[in-house]
C-alpha cells in the first residue's frame, strides 16, 4: 500500500489518473492539488466523482504533499512541472511527471519547442523516459520518471521494432497522426470550441509539432543513429484516441513482406501486456483502444513502402494509463493492476 | 436593388446572414462591421467566403454605414444593439435587429432577464416583432424590425393556432426545448468547449431562460389573455437546429383529435411559404430543417394532452433566414428569395 | 466464486456485461453464446477484448451452459428469452434476464407491445423486477430476475419518491425522454445508420413506446393506484446515455418547494449506493453518468409543476450494470463490486 | 433552359444533385427515378424537399426519360450505369454518369477493382473524364461525361501541377486520405451504423481501394509517364468532406521551396473558379469546403518532401457539384451557376 498525490488534478490527464487510482487496490490517494484560486471538493469540480471520493483539491503545497505521499504524479502544463520536481526529489519522494519537462536529454531542443529556458537541466539526466516497453528495468529503480507524450508513445511503439533494420531508409519516415481533442489539454480557446471542431477535420502545426523531436530522440537511440521523422498531426472531431498511419521507405531489394514483419513485431512484443499486433490484413480502430491501456498495431508491406498503423487512447496509454503502469513497475505491483 | 450593411458580421448569425445575402439577386452588400480591434478581410475571418467576397470587416462607424446602406442588419450581442438603433433610425435608415433589445414591450422584463437597463425605451413601441406569420403587414412598413429569438420563433409557430381555443388549459403548457450549440452565439467559455459538449446532453437555465418571457408576451397577445409557459431548454451535441416538444393540457371534455388539429393547423398556415405541417403519425426531424428556413410541425392528441413537436434551424428561421424573409417583405421582393 | 454464462454475448448489453464481469473478482466466466451461425472467438467479434479473454462464443446449448454455470445472464432480443428461461430454471440455475420477457405481470400488455403471445405466462409471477432500490430483499432470494428496461429504470427512480404523495396529480405526468443510439440494440437498419443520426435529433414512437406500460406498472404499485404516464422518447446523436425531463402537475395548494423535495429524495435514497441527488439549482449531465452505474437526479418546483431531471447510462444502470448489481445482491457480494 | 432527369435520385449524390438543380435558373427537372419497388413522391422519400418539389420518383423507364429530357444524370451504384448509358446515348441524349463505369480507359482495371466484366467497353473511349480543371474543352462537346470519383478529384487537383516536374520522385507519392461517411453511399451495413462509427476512426481497404487506379490513370497522363501512388483511405466520424494529406518525395538537390510551389500552383489554377490555394503556413479545414464546390489546397516543402493538403466536399466537388459544373460547361451556362 502506497500513499500518492496528484498535482494538477483538474486537467484531463489528472482527472483520468484519479479515476484509475480510485480503482487501484494498493494505492491510497492522499493529496489532490491544482493551480486553482481556492480549495474545492474534487467531486464538485468533477461531479462524476461524487459518491466516490470526497477529498479537497487545493493549491499545491510541497511540504504538505511531501508529508503525506510516497509518490507524486505531476499532471501539470508543460513548464510548470520543473518548479515542483527539485523540491519533491529533495524531500526524498518519487515523481512521475506527465509533462514534457524532463523528457529531453538536450535542453536546447526543449527551449526551442516549448519556448522557455529549462530551469533544472541537471536533473534531465537522471530522469528515466517512462516507456515500459523500452525502459522497464530503469523505471523500476527511477526516482523521476518522465512520462512520454501521447503522439510519441504511439509512434515509438509502432517503429521501435523496425528502425534498427538495415533495410529501412531512415530518412524517409512519414508519420501522419490523427488525435482526438483532449490531446491538447483542457484549454479554453476559440480553436477548441464545439462549433469549431464538430464536423471539422484539419492538420495543424504541420512539420513544427513539439512531439517530433521527442520521437526523433527516442527512435535515434533505438536505431543507433540520428534520424528525423516527418510528423504531421491532425485534429479529429472526437474526444479521445490517437491513430497514426506511418509510411517507411525501404531500401531497394530489401524484400520485406507483411508476414515477416508481423512475425518480427510479435516476437519483439511477445511479453508485453499492453501491445497487441493485429493479424494480416487487419488494422486498428480507435474504438478498440479507447478506454484501454493498449497500443494496437497493424502492418502491411506495399511495394517498397511499409505501412504501420498504430492506435492508443491518448489519455491512457498516452498519459495516465502509462503513468499508472510506470507506478506499478516502480513498486513491484502486477504491471496491469487497475489497467485491465 | 438595395444596399445593405451588417453590423456584427463575425458572429454565427452574421456569418449566416452574409452567406444568404451573397446569394440574393436584389441586394448589394456595402458594409461589414463588428466589434473587433482592427479591420480584416471578411474572407480571412471566414475562409469559407474566400473567392466569394473580398470586403473588409471594420469597426462599426454609423456615419459611414448610413452613407452607403438603405437597410442595416444588427447581428450584435444583446444590449449592444440599442447603441446603434437610435442613430441609424435617426439617419433615416431601416433596421432589422437580430438581438433581443427591441423584442419586449415591457422594458422591466428586459431589464430583469438581460440584467441591464434599457437605454432606448421609447423606440420599443415602434419596433415590429418580426415574425412574418403573425405580423406580415406591419413588417412591410416597419422602420425597425425586432427579429424574434430562436426558441420563441419555434414555440410561437407551434402554439399560435392553438392557444386561442377555449378548450386549452393555458396554465399548463410545457415546452421541452432542445437546441444545438450555435444557439448560444460564438462565446468562448468552458461550457462550450468541444470536450464538454461532445457525447454530452443536459438541461440548462431550468425555468429561468430569457426566452420564456418573450414567448409569453407573444402567445398572450395571440390568446387574448396573459399566459405563462413552462420552458426548459437543453443543449444538444450538434451545431445547429432546435426541436421543441410541447405538452398542452386540454380542459375536460374538450374532445380534440389529431385529425381535427392537423386540419386547423393546415388551414392556419395554408399560405405560409415556410411552415410545413407533417401528416398524422409523422414528426419533424432536425435533419429536414437544418440548412432551410422551414418550421416543421407535427401534432398528436393523446388523452387529455396535445403534443406538438416543432423544429427549425436556429440560425435560419431562428435568426438570419427570418431576417432575410423580413427584408424581402419590407422591400416587396418575393418572400422566399434566396431562402429556397 | 461463482460460475456464470452470458447468452446473447454479441449485443451491446452482452458486450458491456462481459466487460464488467471480466473485472469482477468473484466471478468466473464459463460460457459465452449468441444466436450466431458458427462459433467464433469473442476477441475476434470484439477486438477490444483481445488479450483479455479468449473464450469461444457459440450457439447456445442449454445443457452445456447448465453444466458449467451457477448463474446465467440472458442478453437476448425481446421474445427470445422465454425459450431459455424455463429450461435453465428447470435445471436449477438462477437467471437474470435483460430482455422484457419477464417484466410484466400482465401478459396481455406484453403481447400488445411486443406483438407476440407469451409462451411462459406461469413464470411471470415468480420473476422479480430487478430494481434494487425497490426490491432488494426479493432479489436476494430470486431464481429469476427480470432486469428493468433502460427508460423505466430512469423514470421509476426519478418518480418513486413522489408518486405516492397526495399532492401529486397522477393523471398529469409527462416524461420527455432522450436516449443515445445503443438504446435500440445492435440493429442493422436504415434508421440507425451514421448518416441518418449524426447531427440529427427527433422524437419516435410518440405515445406508443413499449416502455410506457412498464413504467406504468411499477409506478402504479408504488403509488398504490393505477396511473398512466405520457411518455415521449427522442433519439440523441450520441452512443450512450438517457436523460429524462419529467413534468409532474401538483394539485392546487400543494405547497411543494424545491428544498422540501430535495430533502425527501435524499432521505428516500439515503442508503443507495447508485443514486445521487443533485443540490438545489443543479441538474444532471449525461457526461457525469456515462461509464458509471449511477442515476443522477435533479429537482425543481416551478409554480404548480415539479420538474425532475434524471440521467443514467442506458448500458450500465439501464442494463448490464444493474444486472451485475442484481447478481451482487443475489450472491451476497458487496453491492458495488466491479461497479465503482 | 434545358430539361434534365436524374436516375438514382434516392442516393446521397442524387439527393444533393436534386438540391442543386432546384436552385438552378436554367434547368427544368423533368424526371426522377431510382431502383425502387414502387413510385413515391420525392418529398416523401426526402422530407427536406417537401414544399419545394412534388415530382414522383419512379422506376427508370429509358423511353420515358428520353422523351422528356435533354440531359440525364446517372447517380447509380457502380456497375448499374452501363445498363443505361448505351440506350440514352442511342436516343441522342447527353449523359453525365456519376458512377465509376466510364472512368477507366482500361476495362481490365475496371473488372479487377469493381469485380464485374464491363458490358460496354467500346463507349469507354468516347467518355470524357469530367474534371473541368483538366478537360474543360472536351467536356464542352462531350455526349458522355464520366464524373470523377471523390478521392480522385481531390488527389488529382492536389497533384496535377506537380507530377510533371523532373524533380519529383514519382515512385514515392503517398496519399493519406480521410473521408466522411457519405463517401460510401447510402449502404445499410454493420460498418456504417452510428454506434460503429461515432467516436471511431480507422483506415480501410489499405492499399486496395478502387480509387487508386483511377488516380494513377489520370496522374500518369499529366506526368507523361506511368506512375502509381500509395493510397490509404480512412473513415472520419462525420458525414461529409474529404481531406487528403499527400507526401511527395523530391529527388536530391531539387531545391523546392514552399514559396515557389505556392506560386506555381497559383499560376496553374489562376482562372479556376473552384480551386483556392491557401497562403504560406495555412492549410485547409473541412469546415471551409463543406457545403461548397471548392477544392482548397495548402502546400509546404519540408526537407526533401513536399506536403500537400487538399480538401473538398465529397458530395459536391467530389460528386454532384462537379456534375453540375460539367453541365454548366456543356450548355455554356456560367460555370458557377447554382454553385456559389
Amino acid at each position: 500500500m502506497i500513499n500518492v498525490g496528484i498535482v494538477g488534478a483538474t486537467g484531463y490527464a489528472g482527472e483520468e489518473l484519479l479515476a484509475l487510482l480510485l480503482g487501484h487496490p494498493y494505492v491510497r490517494i492522499r493529496s489532490l492539488s491544482a493551480l486553482i484560486d481556492a480549495p474545492q471538493p474534487i467531486s464538485e469540480l468533477f461531479p462524476r466523482f461524487s459518491h466516490k471520493i470526497d477529498l479537497l483539491c487545493k493549491k499545491p503545497d510541497v511540504k504538505e504533499i511531501a508529508a503525506h505521499c510516497d509518490l507524486v504524479f505531476l499532471a501539470l502544463p508543460h513548464t510548470a512541472s520543473m518548479d515542483f520536481v527539485p523540491k519533491l526529489l529533495g524531500a526524498g519522494k518519487r515523481v512521475i511527471d506527465l509533462s514534457a519537462d524532463y523528457r529531453f536529454r538536450n535542453c536546447r531542443l526543449y527551449s526551442k519547442y516549448y519556448r522557455v529556458t529549462h530551469k533544472d537541466p541537471e536533473r534531465l539526466r537522471m530522469a528515466v523516459y517512462g516507456l515500459p516497453e523500452l525502459y522497464r528495468q530503469k523505471i523500476k529503480k527511477a526516482s523521476l520518471v518522465a512520462n512520454p507524450g501521447c503522439y510519441p508513445t504511439c509512434a515509438i511503439l509502432a517503429l521501435a521494432p523496425l528502425v534498427a533494420l538495415d533495410s529501412v531508409d531512415t530518412s524517409r519516415i512519414v508519420i501522419d497522426a490523427k488525435s482526438g481533442v483532449t490531446g491538447a489539454g483542457r484549454k479554453i480557446a476559440q480553436d477548441f470550441m464545439f462549433s469549431e471542431l464538430a464536423d471539422n477535420f484539419k492538420a495543424y502545426k504541420v512539420g513544427v509539432h513539439q512531439h517530433a523531436p521527442e520521437i526523433d530522440q527516442e527512435l535515434s537511440k533505438v536505431a543507433g543513429k540520428a534520424l528525423e521523422v516527418l510528423f504531421v498531426p491532425h485534429l479529429l472531431p472526437l474526444k479521445r484516441g490517437i491513430l497514426e498511419t506511418i509510411y517507411i521507405a525501404m531500401k531497394p531489394k530489401s524484400n520485406v513482406t507483411t508476414a515477416k514483419l508481423l512475425k518480427a513485431y510479435s516476437r519483439f512484443y511477445a511479453h508485453e501486456p499492453f501491445v497487441r499486433i493485429k493479424g494480416e490484413g487487419e488494422f486498428p480502430a480507435l474504438k478498440n483502444v479507447i478506454g484501454t491501456n493498449f497500443c494496437d498495431i497493424g502492418i502491411q508491406a506495399q511495394g517498397s513502402t511499409v505501412i504501420i498503423i498504430a492506435a492508443i487512447d491518448n489519455l491512457l496509454k498516452g498519459a495516465s494509463g502509462q503513468a499508472v503502469q510506470n507506478m506499478n513497475i516502480m513498486y513491484n505491483f502486477a504491471e496491469s493492476t487497475s489497467l485491465l
